[in-house]
C-alpha cells in the first residue's frame, strides 16, 4: 500500500537536476583544475576542497596527527599570529574549515564575493605556511584531549571505535581519526608541520566552486590558493584491507542503562560494478528513516529500539556495510539475531521486485534535497572527483541506479550479505548475550 | 591598521541583494497569506512559518508544553499513527521540522516539488489533527526529561537560565522555553491538545516558501496547508517586562573547573527607533569572533577567555543586550570587572568613529552570507514578516544601518549602556567575587 503510494508520487522519471545546474571545469595557470558551479543570485562563493591522504598517514603511535593539523592551520599561518588571523577573517566575514578523514584532508572556504580576494590570500597561507605555535599547538591539544573525554563517555561513539580496532586492529582504519589520549599527547610540533608540508600538495587534490564567480575569476582563484603548492607526489602507502570478517561478538562494559551495537562486514568500495546493487540493497535493509527491513522487524514489530540503520562505508583501500543500534541492556541479544536473521534473509531471498523498485524510485528522487545550498553542491563536486565518477555524472546517476535489475541485485545480495562474517562490537552491559571472545583493545 | 584594510577590502556600496531575488506576496483563496522567492535551479521547495504565542504562553507550573508540543507533532496525526505518518514521509523524502520559542511556534517544510502535495498534506493533518497518543507523550516525555539533565550538567546552559530567572522572576521569560523536570512532569496531554487547537490558527501567522513553485501553485499550497486552521484571536496575554536591572551579582556554586558568567541589561525592541544604532553598537562592543571591544581586553590583552560576545534579544515583550564569558574559576572577578568597564566606556565615550564606520560596513555587507541556502531565505522571509519590515526590507537595510551617524549613536550608547543596571549570573566555583545577594532560585 504504502510502496505503491510512493511510487505514485514519484513521478517515473530522470530528475532535472543537470538541467539547472552546470558545471564547467576550470583549470588555472598553474595547472591546477576545479570544477565550476556559477550562482548569482546572492554575492557569496564557496569554495571545497580534498586533499588526498588523512588520518590512515598518520606516523605510528601518533594517531590524531591530521586531525590537529585541521584545528590548527587558523591558529597562526604566515605574517598573522593567531589573533591577527582571525581579526582578518573576521573584517573580511570569511568562514574557513578544515577537517581530516581516514583518506583526505577536508577544507572549505565561504566568503562574499567582493571579499574574495583577502579570504583566498588568508586559506592560501593557512596551508602554504601554518605556524604551529607552542602555545598554540598545547591549547589545541588541551581542547582535543577534553572532546576524548568527552567522547570516552558516550557508549555510541566507543561502539563504533569498538568495531573498527576490532575490525582492522593494527590497520591504519582501525584507529580512530581523532587518536587516543597517549597519541594525542605524542604528537610534536614537528610532526604537524610535516604533515602539512608532505600532504598540502597539488596531485591529487580535487576543488568544487559554486557561488558568485565565472570562469576566469575562478581559475585566477586557483592559482592564488593553490597555485604555489608543491606538485606532491602520489598516495600509495595505505595497504589494501579488509575487515576481520569472522563473525566475532566482542562486549566492552560500561554501566549504561542502553548497549550500543555496532555490526558490520565487507562490503563494496566505490569504484567496485557492484556498487549501485550494492546502494540499493543497503536501501532496502537499512536505509534512513523508516524504509528498511531492520527498522520494521527491531522497532515496528518488536519496539525494540528508536533506529537501526545501516550504511555503505567506501573507503578508498576498504569497502565496509556498518550499521548500529542502541537497545535495553536485556534484549542486546534478541535485536542481534534479528540483525544475523535480516542478513540472512536478505542473502538467500533478495529484495522482492516492489522494494527494489521503491528504494530505486527514492534513491533517484530523493537526490536534489542535497543540492539545495552552496555548501551542499560544492561538496558533492569534490565527491564527483574523488570517486573519479565523471562530470556528467549527475546526468546518468539515476540511469546507473534505475538499471539495477531484480536477478542483478539477487545475485549482488547472495555474494555480499555473509552472516557468518557479521561481527558485533556491544558497549554496555548486555544481560543475554555470550562474547565469541574478548575484544583486542579494551580501552581507547 | 586592520579597520582600513577591512574599509577598503569592502566596496563601499548597497550589496545587490535584492536585484537578484525578487520576495513577491502571495495570498490563498483562504486568505492565507506568505512571502515567495522562487528558486527554479533544484527542484525543491521549503517552507518555513511561525506562528504567534510560544513558550511564554505556557500554562502557570507547565512551562516546556510548548517545546513538548513541537516533539509532538510527528508522532501521529489525522489518519496515520507514529510509525505511519514517518513511513509517508521517509516514502516522500519530507523534512519536517516544529520547534517552540518564548514567542512562536516555528516550523518548517523541505519537501522535492514532485512531493509536496503529499507532503504538505502531512503537515497539514499534523497541525490540525495532531493525536498526542499517550504512549508517545510518555516516551517524548522521557526525552526531554534526559535532555534536562544533560543540561543539569552543562554551565553554559545553567549559566543563562539563572540569569533569566532572575532578571525575570515570575514573568514568563524567566522560565526556559525547555521547562524543569517539575514542569515537564506535570504536562498533560490535554494540555498539549488545548496548545494546539488554541495556537495554530491564522491570525498573526507568518509564511515565507522559497524555491522551485510559481505563485499560483504556492497560494494553492497556503490554502491546503493553512486553509482549515480557525481564525483564532489575537494574542496579547503577554505583559510588557523590563529584566531586573538592579546590578545585581548572583552565583550558583558548581564543582566545575571554569565558571560561566552570563551578564546583560535593557536593550531596544526590535521596533524600538533606537534598534540600529544599538544594533551597531553591539557589534562594537561584543560582536562575534574578534570584532569586538571585549574581545580585545579580556582575550587578546589577557588571555582571560575562549571567547566573548554579547547580543541583542528582542523579544516581543522586552529587550535585552546579553553576552556571557567563560573563565577560570580564579579570575571570574576580573573578567566581570572588565565587562563593566567596557560597558562603563561605551556609555561615557560612545563608539569612535572609525569603530562605526566599520562596524557598519560589515553588518552591510555580510548579510548575503545567511541568503546562500533555501532555508535561510525562508527563515529570513519569515523574521521579516514578524518584525513588521516591510516587503522592501532587503533594498533597505543597508541603508538603515548605513545611515546611523556618530552622534546618533553616542547619544543611544549614552542612554543605553548603563552599568549600574547591567546584572551577572556566575554558574561555577569563582574564588575572587563577592555575591551582591543570593539568586532569587538555586535550582532549575
Amino acid at each position: 500500500m504504502i510502496l505503491l503510494a510512493a511510487l505514485l508520487l514519484f513521478v517515473v522519471s530522470l530528475p532535472p537536476v543537470a538541467a539547472a545546474m552546470q558545471i564547467q571545469p576550470v583549470t588555472g595557470a598553474s595547472g591546477v583544475e576545479a570544477w565550476l558551479v556559477e550562482d548569482h543570485s546572492v554575492p557569496v562563493v564557496t569554495i571545497r576542497f580534498a586533499f588526498p591522504g588523512g588520518a590512515a598517514l598518520d606516523p605510528a603511535g601518533k594517531s590524531g596527527t591530521a586531525s590537529m593539523v585541521a584545528s590548527m592551520l587558523d591558529e597562526g599561518a604566515g605574517p598573522y599570529d593567531h589573533a591577527e588571523f582571525h581579526r582578518r577573517l573576521d573584517d573580511l566575514a570569511g568562514q574557513l574549515r578544515f577537517s581530516a578523514a581516514q583518506d583526505e584532508f577536508d577544507g572549505s572556504l565561504r566568503s562574499l564575493t567582493r571579499n574574495l580576494p583577502g579570504n583566498a590570500d588568508l586559506l592560501r597561507v593557512a596551508l602554504a605556511e601554518p605556524r604551529f605555535a607552542p602555545d598554540a599547538v598545547e591549547r589545541i591539544r588541551g581542547e582535543i584531549l577534553a572532546g576524548l573525554a568527552r567522547q570516552a563517555k558516550n557508549p555510541r561513539s566507543l561502539s563504533g571505535r569498538l568495531w573498527m580496532y576490532d575490525a582492522f586492529e593494527a590497520h591504519p582504519y582501525g584507529s580512530g581519526v581523532e587518536g587516543t589520549e597517549a597519541s594525542v599527547a605524542a604528537i610534536t610540533r614537528d610532526d604537524l608541520a610535516a604533515f602539512a608540508a608532505e600532504r598540502f600538495h597539488r596531485r591529487g587534490l580535487t576543488i568544487g566552486i559554486v557561488g558568485d564567480i565565472g570562469k576566469a575569476e575562478a581559475a585566477a582563484l586557483l592559482d592564488r590558493v593553490f597555485g604555489g603548492l608543491p606538485l606532491g607526489s602520489d598516495d600509495s602507502q595505505i595497504a589494501e584491507a579488509k575487515p576481520l570478517d569472522d563473525g566475532a561478538l566482542v562486549v566492552s562494559r560500561a554501566a549504561v542503562p542502553q548497549s550500543v551495537v555496532t555490526f558490520g562486514q565487507t562490503g563494496p568500495k566505490r569504484d567496485d560494478p557492484a556498487w549501485y546493487a550494492a546502494y540499493v540493497l543497503n536501501d532496502i535493509l537499512g536505509g534512513g528513516g523508516f524504509r528498511g527491513r531492520l527498522m520494521k522487524e527491531i522497532r515496528e514489530k518488536r519496539g525494540l529500539a528508536y533506529g537501526v540503520t545501516t550504511q555503505l562505508v567506501p573507503y578508498r583501500h576498504a569497502g565496509l556495510i556498518v550499521g548500529s543500534v542502541a537497545t535495553e541492556n536485556g534484549r542486546v541479544g534478541e535485536s542481534i539475531a534479528l540483525v544475523r536473521n535480516e542478513w540472512q534473509r536478505m542473502r538467500e531471498e533478495g529484495p522482492t521486485a516492489a522494494e527494489l523498485e521503491d528504494a530505486k524510485t527514492y534513491l533517484t528522487g530523493s537526490f536534489p534535497l542535497g543540492l539545495d545550498s552552496t555548501q551542499h553542491i560544492a561538496g558533492v563536486l569534490v565527491q564527483m572527483q574523488q570517486d573519479k565518477l565523471g562530470i556528467d555524472y549527475l546526468d546518468r546517476r539515476a540511469g546507473l541506479i534505475g538499471s539495477v535489475t531484480l536477478d542483478e541485485a539477487r545475485a549482488v545480495a547472495k555474494k555480499m550479505f555473509d552472516p557468518a562474517a557479521l561481527s558485533f562490537a556491544v558497549v554496555g552491559d548486555p544481560a543475554d548475550v555470550k562474547p565469541t571472545r574478548p575484544p583486542k583493545q579494551q580501552k581507547f
